[in-house]
């Protein structure tokens, strides 16, 4: 499940069609922290940074994802959320 | 498990002690997203917002934790990461 900027977008095709209709995007990573999940197999990693959409002005970012192990060495995204933060 | 802006801080005692020693803090917070998690039983709650520490200038922060239900009516913190997001 992706939740974007507060939309909630579930499944292959509903996220892959929002993440394609956002544009040219480039992420300046900040920061990284992971841990543990609840389950051996998951991880949650948190993600803060600055990113432009389409060379427009930089804007801080923060996302949080769980990865989670369905095979030895294969993962795939269970949560996805992502936010801007701006606007003091 | 806490991560505070990179420090990691496990058990009740260590987390407690952090928090603590920050001083007085006025959280205002502007998002907030939920989403199921792997297990029935928990949730992953995102927030983001502005901090003020000791009455000082406002910070963008966010916050990511994974809240367990381990009886009914009952959470604990499994998961928690705490970022400022500033310096673009």
């Amino acid at each position: 499940m992706l939740t974007f900027e507060g939309n909630q977008f579930q499944g292959t095709q509903a996220i892959i069609g929002k993440l394609s209709s956002i544009g040219r995007v480039q992420h300046t990573p900040k920061s990284m922290d992971v841990q543990p999940s609840t389950d051996p197999n998951s991880l949650v990693i948190f993600v803060t940074g600055s990113v432009q959409i389409d060379g427009g002005n930089p804007l801080h970012f923060c996302e949080f994802f769980q990865l989670v192990s369905n095979a030895p060495g294969s993962y795939y995204v269970h949560n996805d959320v992502f936010r801007l933060n701006y606007g003091l």
